[in-house]
């Protein structure tokens, strides 16, 4: 059964619990465009424990430097090591686990956060944001489906310009069982303007009920999202917790990777009604009201 | 297990069996825009032999003119009444079994041939074919995604222009449990060009993942698509035989609405193998190289 943080005391036992605090950010830190109260007073007072912050987002839009800027907008200060995404990690496994071959190109359905990734770790790519993917199929496109004969992977995250198109080339490529098939991360919804709306894993659904192929997802939930964490921190997993507002996505890869907890807010998607419900699939350890509220001094 | 039809007699006794001949068309009488050999022989054959035909086909992007004219260009001649479509099928199901209310709309994930079927039932709607829905999101539009608030149901067929707005749109529109999510069908694949691309169902799986809700298809292979046609045609379904080139739609169809027969051609997506393989979800009672063989003499 999941313990509500409420009392100083139990908040104070949850902070010594753990060295490593690892962050979801929408949802946890800000909705939105706005910042939630008292984050960057948490955040603070986090560092000034000597605790580990890293903050982790499913997020595959944005590389890391751009999630950078967006932290520091919000007033939130974070290196460029301390933030773990799923383009990044989707990169990082591609041209570390995978060894991707260098004379292959990765197929992409997604933002420029992926490009930028891919481009980090020296993975080539196209599809993505190139401008002449954004249009209508003509009848040529019927019949010139794979374009490129390089491709040996598809990587599809959240793309809000996906079209008929793309998913089209994508299918196209992964007819071929040789073909790759990744996915940055598969969240049903994306939470933005204080509403939610589809997902990563809603551009891959397509690819996935079309080939009739699971895929391999990279980002939370799934224990690889960690292990590449872990390689770069050097951490005891034990002493680490999750933070997050989802059940099927963070409270499931605190579970998933056997961190030694995990914290739910509720400003985010998941409500209490869900971790009280007798179906629930997984419960977090913890959970409060708002991040801010362990910053209760 | 499957019988193939190879013998003079054995296609003498299939034929002497049934009195109605329900034909699926992409892949039986035609593959991308070319004609099938001796199908228009073939038909002529069954219609001297007084057998009713219909064709019957999940192809939501037309309605039952457009796809009289379809067939007609390819020299095959039909009855609009002998043209049953998954776009009429949804536009009957939605004004005569559903009762849906005058004053409310469906907003449409489709092409025209859903919008035309719908207009001939009186039924209103948007979205759809709307200029107005084929482009980007804007900043607005995270903030304002239900902006037509008579919209009580969402119907989704293949979509070539499908994007992120009219699939953000719908999510919306559904989270509402009072607004129906009904499918023209849930093909996984669309068989054009002499290959496949997305189907309808691939334009509704991003919908079905990010709601969590299943919807209600109503074109092959669920059964209210025969229930429609029955109540149009009024025969005896065991002296039917639905005629396909797929296992998990036309087969499916044949079996979960209990006709008589089904007879499977190799002209189109699933093969001979398929049929033959241990785990295979359903047989046909018969099946051909193709429609043509039919008409041996």
């Amino acid at each position: 059964m999941s313990i509500k943080l409420e009392s100083h005391d139990q908040i104070d036992k949850f902070l010594a619990e753990f060295d490593v605090f690892l962050f979801d950010c929408d949802g946890v830190l800000w909705s939105g465009t706005k910042l939630l109260p008292k984050v960057c007073e948490t955040l603070d007072m986090l560092r000034t424990m000597k605790k580990k912050v890293i903050f982790v987002t499913n997020n595959s839009t944005k590389s890391r430097t751009t999630y950078q800027k967006k932290l520091s907008s919000m007033g939130i200060h974070a290196e460029i090591d301390e933030i773990f995404g799923s383009a990044y990690a989707s990169a990082v496994y591609i041209k570390r686990v995978l060894n991707f071959p260098q004379d292959k190109k990765v197929y992409v359905i997604g933002e420029s956060g992926i490009e930028e990734e891919l481009a980090s770790e020296g993975v080539q790519y196209c599809g993505g944001t190139d401008a002449g993917e954004r249009r209508d199929m003509t009848p040529e496109d019927y019949d010139l489906m794979r374009p490129d004969p390089q491709v040996g992977a598809v990587l599809c995250g959240l793309d809000t310009h996906i079209n008929y198109l793309k998913l089209s080339r994508a299918f196209q490529y992964l007819k071929d069982p040789d073909c790759l098939f990744l996915m940055t991360n598969v969240d049903s919804t994306y939470p933005t303007s204080g509403s939610l709306f589809p997902g990563a894993g809603s551009c891959s659904a397509p690819l996935k009920f079309a080939t009739g192929r699971e895929g391999k997802a990279l980002g939370k939930p799934n224990p690889e999202m960690l292990d590449a964490i872990e390689a770069k921190f050097k951490f005891d997993k034990k002493k680490a917790v999750f933070i997050g507002d989802r059940l099927n996505t963070d409270i499931q890869f605190a579970h998933n990777s056997g961190m030694g907890g995990s914290l739910m807010v509720l400003t985010g998607v998941s409500t209490e009604a869900e971790i009280k419900a007798e179906n629930a699939p997984v419960v977090p350890k913890y959970y409060i009201d708002k991040l801010g509220d362990l910053c209760y001094k």
